[in-house]
């Protein structure tokens, strides 16, 4: 668990990645308009709710496939009743490009400054399933044990809001918190929030929600593990990096599409 | 968990109060009609229902924006199938205003000694949560351990039943087990009943529902947490002061609501 | 758990009881007629299954109201399809009154030696929830300890097969079989069948429906309170049998019945 | 858990088996389209799905009526999506009968390899639920602990993949993975595979899926009952031979059956 890139070499790395990465991303997504964009990102609300990995509070972005400086994310509604209207585009300020931030998400500034920092990251979800609280309180280190969780980092860090703020509400409620959030979470796909959640990225809007849905398997599969009282095997560091590719998520994301639709 | 106030002292503290708080909700919630707040109430019945809060046998109840001295609570109905015509009013000796007290729940006194108490409660939830009712039984405390539960007190009072009334049928039939346990609620917000399951209170009655609710993952998200083995970091007093208020718990009703009436 | 009541003596208690409070039932269930007995039993199959207390397995009957010494109870179905045209009227010793027994369930005993032994019980649910699977393999044993449970013997007894029949199948598959179960279940309500199930047992249908449900929660919460690792405290004689008798599951049942019909 | 059996020895024992049992078996079933077998396995595939056994990337198979070197599997689609336009035909070496084999599930090798070994499997599930995962990485053996389940080996046996491939992504995507999985499944009927899922095989399509289902209500008690601290009384040997052949599941299959198609 080593976060010590600081916040300017994380920059320095994004700016070297945003010609090569960026750019080829651009290039893949360029005839795919807002609109497209949208209508996943509504999906992608909809279908987290729909597995438990959102609740009320919890949210989804999308980096902009136009402009890689912006990013999609719903005005503060649950997750489960977002439509296409209720998406708004920010800044990586985190300010929203047209019409003032009363309507935003308190903790917007997630998506922003792990955009900023991260240029390999293209989605984020930030949510609150028991499963993954349980271990953000717990002391005890979660990891890399199923062959869809491969993508874990061995162990997943912990944000401990009070090195950053001292006593706080908990919330990610300004940027200095959120760049303090995406320092600690590095070049790691997902962080646990001590006493409040997780923020799970992808290269993709699939990507992030495979990645968070299977983040909460693996979570309940160690804990059921760990109870039974053994020695419990985790993935080796190469079987983690072989699996963690997987088919992007896309099975997964068939099926999720079908049920959220089927409603 | 020191709950040292006697009654009396309870009834001055809410005789000041009265004259306070209470006066400024009339106030705000002047304009409000009686429909308009039972059919929140029964709203309330069906999302705590639909979220596993309310079994068959609990209860939720507001107090009137008319005459604080009142509150509104169904008959003796599962709280899942209670509609408008199925709420009475109540005076704070838990009698009906208008009719005989047989249709009503036997457990009514929880509600009307706790109002009596308490003016700034507003809302009551009476509920048997099987996460609950383990902690009632455990010895060991619920304590607050996330961010959407930082109104919990550390720890949440047990009220033992036996010390007020000794061998009983553990239900609060009377009016002298509604004000013990109103005395050992003292001024904090949720009660735990050994062997029985919880009262949550609240400012407004979506507060009352929404902490019910977090209430609930709060105590499984520890349970999971004590159940890993390590050292358990809970909130720091200030963290959950700041946490406590959240908004309200408004985004939460607004998923609730949506989900409920689309049932 | 003294089990030591041989079976003539269940035999003899039964006939003694059965001028008694057989006749009063008669009395009191004159007027319903079996049909109305049917369409009640096809609701418990379905409340059941609903609530995850039967599954493709397990069955539910009731006594004749206009025989005694009869019993309703479907053919080999699983619940959750049974309707009126499935159920077949048996005596007690599990003999089909109406055609042959081949479409019968294979552990008609279960239902036909309790009735046989136990006049007073009126309904049986014979189920196998993993909640109550656990206990009866566990050498732990389950005790009252939610109010809505109270009508647990503390323990509940198992039954151990192996005692009655050696190695078998672990099914009750014939009069002997069910015979010891019933002799093991004295006259306690409920009982367990190690590596197998549970039976429970009511004065009414709605009361064996119900108990059966709240031994499931009571299983579920006896294991979490015992996970948190501190002193649990159960229900006292005296508390278990105040809190007994409860509503006969009125309440419970008007919840079931509309959720059970709406789907 | 003796796995000693070369896969040599294992094809030989086919061999021999060909000439019986699969001849029975094709005449018993000759009368019976590819097409009724085609609508049974794309039921499993929804059953399956409805009850958490399988999700995104489970899959089911059954091996051709028709031409016992066959297999029907679906194209690589979640089994909840999955129609009689997507299944396709297998030969033993796990190359489709008409086409190629782009659109196949990477990990059919499990289904080809297992059929080859074994012509007394005439279906086979590969799942990735929980509570198997969960025993699969313990170190603790899952033991047939219900009368359900008495099909499992004592205990059953756990596929180490590094064992016959090193570090791997985890999944059995060539022949060669494929034979050692069948290699160390032997002559049972489940196995598990480390930090994946497991593999369940009947000699019918209907005892498949049972056997699946069952499998894991078996973990799921036997982790509860382990966690109750007291000493786990598992089936005897006998008793898992004689409760082992139960009813082939068909009066489950009635149940999902309606369940899956009223969805």
């Amino acid at each position: 668990m080593t976060t010590g890139k600081t916040v300017l070499g994380g920059c320095l790395a994004a700016l070297v990645l945003v010609g090569g990465s960026i750019g080829v991303l651009s290039a893949q997504n360029g005839a795919q308009s807002d609109a497209a964009q949208l209508d996943e990102l509504v999906l992608a609300n909809h279908i987290l709710t729909m597995n438990g990995v959102l609740d009320a509070y919890g949210h989804v972005s999308v980096r902009s496939a136009r402009n890689p400086n912006h990013y999609f994310l719903a005005r503060h509604l649950p997750a489960g009743v977002v439509t296409r209207a209720d998406i708004m585009e920010y800044d990586l300020d985190s300010k929203p490009v047209n019409g003032d931030a009363s309507g935003g998400y308190t903790e917007r500034y997630i998506h922003g400054e792990i955009y900023r920092a991260r240029p390999d990251v293209m989605a984020i979800v930030h949510c609150h399933p028991a499963d993954l609280v349980a271990f953000s309180v717990s002391g005890v280190p979660l990891r890399p044990l199923i062959h869809t969780a491969g993508f874990l980092s061995d162990p997943v860090p912990v944000f401990e809001i009070r090195k950053a703020g001292g006593m706080t509400d908990m919330l990610i409620r300004n940027p200095a918190l959120g760049r303090a959030l995406a320092e600690t979470l590095g070049n790691k796909p997902v962080i646990l929030l001590r006493g409040h959640g997780a923020v799970v990225t992808g290269n993709t809007l699939h990507v992030a929600v495979g990645r968070a849905y299977f983040t909460v398997v693996n979570a309940r599969v160690q804990q059921q593990a760990m109870q039974m009282g053994g020695k419990v095997t985790y993935l080796e560091p190469e079987e983690a990096r072989k699996s963690g590719t997987q088919d992007g998520f896309e099975r997964a994301w068939t099926l999720w599409k079908q049920e959220a639709e089927g409603k």
